[in-house]
């Protein structure tokens, strides 16, 4: 079974970055800048943030996180935005997820000016990936697709299930296989009878947030399997939306939980933000 | 088998919208106006736009087609449409395809200003409705759905299959589908053996512009089966992407060409024109 770590994918594609970077800023353009958005005190969000930051810097952009704290109000937060679109010096906004409740997800989306919506959640920007002319590619999603290359995955022709369909993974990531060709089975937490769509797929995507949901009687024999959950165990230990116990060596290719997904998100939202850099002084 | 009719679904729905146009008269708005913009002389496009023309007239909108000529340029449409975005009297624009090859299609959908996009092809309105907050219904989608309430055919829970991934058809009415629920199976052109993934679904919908491509093998017996599809066979007869002879009583439902899908979706234009010109003076 392969392990689709995504650790030599990230060596590969983050020096190339640097070195784009680096060469952009030789030729006397300002370094790429990513702001991102910070509300309130989330634990995990915190880490995701400063980890954000971190990467950001090991590729040489100029890199700030503004915080609010979880009692600021919407409008405060979206006059920053405001402030940081209208900024030249600018290239990428995210605001990071989850908000506080008095946030409404959806206006939030639509904050940011799409042009530096590098977390791709702006309808507009949704909207040109549907229709097959994306400006940048939605963070999870990208990644994955990046791992697949790298291991020489193909979904061209083969048939691909989705578990899940939020904005964040499951419906643009639908989006993106069927434009590479895949013949795509979506399916939800309303399928009455998933394991048995599932089972019919060559490559399964499992991003339906819900720990060890993905057991061996899901998947063919064979199926390449990407595990897009994320859950922390009470003693602490970190796995995923895959029973890996119960899909043993079932899967011909299976993401790592942690090491797999997770990590190549970061390295998009960072060429997402070296994309919009570009043309700008 | 019960046979999906438009007539008797528009001869309700149309009475309900021109009653409504007719009590906003009545308080003192305009009517809502509807313009066609149609570029050389295609005659199917011809026919079609002249229908929209009448369809508006009947629930008492006002409506404008303009016309160029084939040799049009892009760039002489294009501030036509600015104009027609400007102007406050205009609720709902439409851009009639297909467009001379000089017109590329992606950059066209960028032309009509969102608000008045009634035919749901901005990426900004496809962005939304994949987000689950739709400003317009995208039209042939949208009368489809119509169509299934209307014969109280609920897909929630159910598998769908959609063949075919067309910007104006397929890929809007997958994302329907899922907000409605339903499991969905999206297989087009580059799908090995779609008769095999076809038949696991209860509902299936044919937009593959193919005609007579679906056979009895493609469906479970009891499907319900729309068909999208538009032929005109050398006879003159019109014809759909389901093969009729063949299917035969197989499918519980089914939408009869012409006269089932096609006179929905002009429906939908102008309900979207409507819902435009509220909240306009």
């Amino acid at each position: 079974m392969i392990d689709l770590r995504a650790k030599p994918v990230l060596e590969i594609r983050r020096q190339a970055l640097r070195d784009r970077v680096a060469a952009r800023v030789a030729s006397g353009h300002r370094p790429p800048k990513l702001c991102v958005i910070l509300v309130g005190d989330h634990p995990a969000s915190q880490i995701y943030v400063s980890r954000k930051e971190k990467m950001a810097g090991l590729v040489g952009f100029d890199r700030e996180t503004i915080r609010f704290p979880g009692s600021a109000t919407p409008e405060q937060v979206r006059l920053r935005v405001s402030a940081l679109n209208a900024d030249p010096s600018v290239d990428g906004i995210l605001i990071q997820r989850p908000l506080p409740p008095a946030f409404d997800e959806k206006e939030v989306c639509l904050w940011v000016d799409p042009e530096k919506d590098v977390d791709c959640l702006h309808p507009e920007n949704v909207g040109l990936l549907l229709t097959g002319n994306p400006r940048f590619l939605p963070c999870t999603p990208g990644g994955i697709l990046l791992l697949l290359d790298h291991y020489g995955l193909t979904v061209s022709g083969k048939t691909a299930c989705v578990i899940g369909r939020s904005l964040i993974v499951g419906k643009p990531l639908a989006a993106l296989l069927l434009s590479r060709n895949a013949s795509v089975i979506q399916i939800h937490r309303q399928t009455p009878d998933p394991a048995s769509l599932c089972k019919l797929a060559d490559f399964v995507f499992v991003a339906a947030g819900s720990q060890g949901l993905l057991k061996r009687d899901w998947i063919r024999p064979g199926a390449v399997v990407v595990d897009v959950g994320i859950h922390r165990l009470p003693d602490g230990r970190i796995t995923g939306d895959v029973d890996a116990m119960s899909v043993g060596d079932s899967p011909s290719a299976l993401t790592p939980v942690p090491g797999g997904v997770g990590p190549m998100t970061i390295q998009v939202l960072l060429e997402n933000t070296f994309t919009s850099s570009i043309g700008k002084r």
